[in-house]
Order: structure tokens, then sequence, then C-alpha cells
């Protein structure tokens, strides 16, 4: 627990929240800044800013979580989104999985894909530096 | 396993991959086609379009591997995504987490966040009714 971190605090109640599910290690609750209706968030209730940062054992129940509140949803079309780092998007440095519902063009998640085509060369020493490591 | 399924013939090997780390219930590979260098892909071995089509226990392994990678990728900024349907921007219907190092501005995942103030009664009525259904 961080004594600053408003998810820690929403975790021991001293900030209200619209609970989903709440476990021994995992809270669901909905974004009250929702991009769609049904955007709820996912969060180990152990504290950690990155997923590098969050024991495997409290990871262990965050996608059954997450898949049952799609399917409570009843969403068709869905994104499952994780941000790590200020410039990957993340606003609150406690880790939070979300759950975006996309009914349409103009809400949920807005997604650009500036792909490129990998060179193979690279990609094979990426896949040996990485191996290596795991 | 699904006959046509790209991902499933990668699992099969009928299809060559980049393999970063295998298991009897997941498998990760690099993206040929990155957002950034070090985006790779998890992905469970049962077929299932959507995270709701895949069985918990397939599940289980799937953001310990993530984590793994994103350890072994030494990223600081990065994005998990997990898409569901074509809307959603999902483009394999194979259940697929993206995890897409963000090094800059131009590479990576591109987000944009088309927020809303949530009105609180929809919010307790919505929260009521997925309670009832988890």
């Amino acid at each position: 627990m961080a004594a600053a971190c408003i998810f820690c605090k929403i975790i021991k109640g001293e900030i209200p929240s619209m609970k989903l599910f709440e476990s021994d290690k995992t809270l669901a609750f909905l974004d009250i800044n929702p991009l769609s209706y049904g955007h709820s968030l996912i969060i180990p209730k152990h504290h950690g800013a990155k997923l590098t940062d969050i024991p495997d054992d409290s990871l262990l129940e965050i996608l059954q979580v997450t898949k049952k509140l799609a399917a409570a949803s009843g969403v068709e079309n869905y994104n499952i989104l994780q941000n790590n780092g200020r410039a990957a998007h993340q606003e609150v440095d406690h880790v939070h999985f979300h759950m975006i519902p996309k009914p349409n063009q103009e809400e949920g998640l807005g997604i650009s894909w500036p792909m490129k085509k990998g060179d193979t060369d690279t990609l094979k020493k990426l896949q040996e530096e990485l191996r290596s490591k795991m």
C-alpha cells in the first residue's frame, strides 16, 4: 500500500468507488470518467506502478475477473488495456487494466497503429536476446 | 485448434514464428510487423476469438509471461493491449495480448482518449446491473 496512491485509498475505502468485484487480491470498479458505457478498471491490491512491479500471485486472477466483467457487460467489441509509464498514457501509478467497450467509432478507445515491416535479421537478434533473458 | 487460424498454425509449427516462450498452454513470439522494437505477442494455445471464449486455466499464465517479457525487454514505457472484435481493432481471431514498447511519440501504440464525465445515476444503475451478473 502507498499512502498517497488514489487506488490504494479506494482499496482501503478512504475514497468511495463503484465496486464491481472484490477478493483478497483483486478489485474491479467503474471508471468515473469513462471512454464508453461500461468502462471499468481491474486492479491488483498489491501496490506497484508497472506490470513488472506486481508479484505473479497478484496477477493470477486479473484476466479471469476481466473476462467475467466483459461477459457481464454483454459487449461485443472491447479493448483490454494496461498502460505503463507516462509516455504510454499511464496516469495513475498503480497497475490497472482497463476494460473499454467499443460501441462505435466515436466512443471507447481510439487506436492508431503505425506498423512497420520488421527487418528479419534485427528480429532474429532480438529473439535471441530476449530468449536468453527470459 | 482451428484449421484456418494463422495463430493455430504458428502453434502447430505449420507457419514459422520467432518464438520467445512456450509452455503447454501459452506461446509468446515477436510481431513481424512491429509498432516498435520489441513488440511481441502472448497467446493462449486454446483457440478462441475473444477473451470471453478462453477458459480460465488458459489465462492463468498470460500476464506472468507478459511481465517476464517486459522485464527481459528492459522497456520503461509500454502498453499491454488485447483487442476484441473488428471495431476494437482485432485483426486475427485468436486471442492475443500485445506487449508494445513506447520508446517515443512516433513509435509504439497511438492512443486517443475521448473521456467523458460519467453521470452518477447512470453509473450506479450500471454498477448494480453488472454486480448482479458477475
